[in-house]
């Protein structure tokens, strides 16, 4: 068996997630099966680095599955691009070890949030922006921001179900820069809890609108209702995974 | 009566073009007037500086309107933009002189088509471009603009009935750039015949292919047939208008 890794730009507007669901065609996961299964004559299952929501985006999304089809890799690559939509890109397709897997091995993942803060419209960025027009007190963001940074329980910056699994993360580098009308969050981290990426970022816009966030509170408290509200997923960018 | 003018951007993909039509929703100057009017709780008219057709985007479109309503500028900019589809942006409103005619007073207007000149995949930015990934020979598409530059007929690059209006048109600039997976086409000049951006842009790109494009010959020959082909109305943008 061959191990093909791809990785994937998609615009995720229209789609229910990364995660195929049992009889819906609108998922990236389900869509990508679907089109390489037929280009490949075989079915195949596409592991994912993990799972985006509905209407994120991402710039490089690593996936990878087995097959048994000889088709060498760059005619893989031109048949998807032929035969995928427009909204999902693949960017690279290579052959890698038999026993890379793209969720069990990611070291670290690194999402972009965009946030469009200015008054002016934005109407060819619409989809792929949160628009908040109110001024941002950036200095506020980043010292907010510093107390995120490392391992931490970042239970209240889930709205997943606790359970017994650990909700230890780190965060490795949390940066927020202005692009002219655009504010920018890029975080990077050995992983992330459910919805965790979009309310660090809320819970940092309501310190930016001057509503006092004390993160070693959040912290303390462990729970939901302390940190700041859940940012739209239309902002949301999967930009990189790395592996080993 | 005030007159008042606007500088709009638009995404035109969803829309049948700028031109109100009876009965229809959905083009850019029907879903203007509508919300004017609206606004300002009186009819007004819209006059454009030009139609675009179905598809095509503005950066810089420029129109105005007549009002009786006091209401300031900066209500009107912020009104339209709170009631306007995303797709539509208003840049800016200013009152003007009332003999200002946003279409009567153009000195030039300034077009944009984006190619994309690339086999990556380009999912954000696919309702903006077109797709041509064949290798294109910069140098021949620069040496057959040269050509179009200046006073030409412009019959030839056109679709519309000949009738007994002048196709004499001016081309005061043609520039093409290379920007990382794109080449863009910037052309400014005193006015433009029905499909001449598009049709003057098909032309460059065959000559761009190496099929030889004799600008000379197609200006004497004066028939549609003899220039290139009508690229897609998705790659192009009215940038900018100017005055006196």
């Amino acid at each position: 068996m061959r191990n093909i890794r791809l990785i994937l730009a998609y615009d995720g507007t229209r789609y229910r997630g990364w995660q195929r669901l049992a009889g819906a065609d609108n998922t990236i996961q389900g869509k990508l099966e679907q089109t390489i299964s037929r280009l490949l004559a075989e079915p195949v299952q596409v592991h994912g680095s993990g799972r985006t929501d509905a209407g994120v985006h991402a710039l490089g999304q690593v996936a990878n599955f087995h097959c048994q089809s000889a088709m060498p890799c760059p005619q893989i690559l031109a048949g998807l691009g032929q035969y995928l939509p427009e909204d999902i890109g693949v960017l690279s397709c290579q052959e890698v070890h038999p026993r890379f897997h793209a969720r069990l091995n990611a070291l670290s993942k690194t999402y972009l949030y965009r946030v469009w803060n200015s008054t002016e419209p934005c109407v060819f960025q619409r989809r792929y922006v949160y628009r908040m027009p109110e001024a941002l007190d950036t200095a506020a963001m980043e010292q907010a921001a510093a107390h995120l940074l490392g391992k931490h329980d970042f239970r209240a910056f889930s709205t997943g179900k606790s359970g017994k699994k650990s909700t230890l993360r780190t965060i490795y580098r949390l940066e927020i820069f202005r692009e002219g009308p655009e504010v920018r969050f890029l975080v990077q981290g050995d992983g992330f809890l459910y919805n965790m990426v979009r309310i660090m970022v809320g819970t940092l816009l309501e310190a930016g609108l001057g509503r006092k966030q004390d993160i070693p509170e959040i912290f303390a408290a462990g729970r939901r209702e302390a940190a700041g509200y859940t940012v739209p997923a239309s902002g949301l960018f999967l930009q990189e995974v790395t592996y080993p």
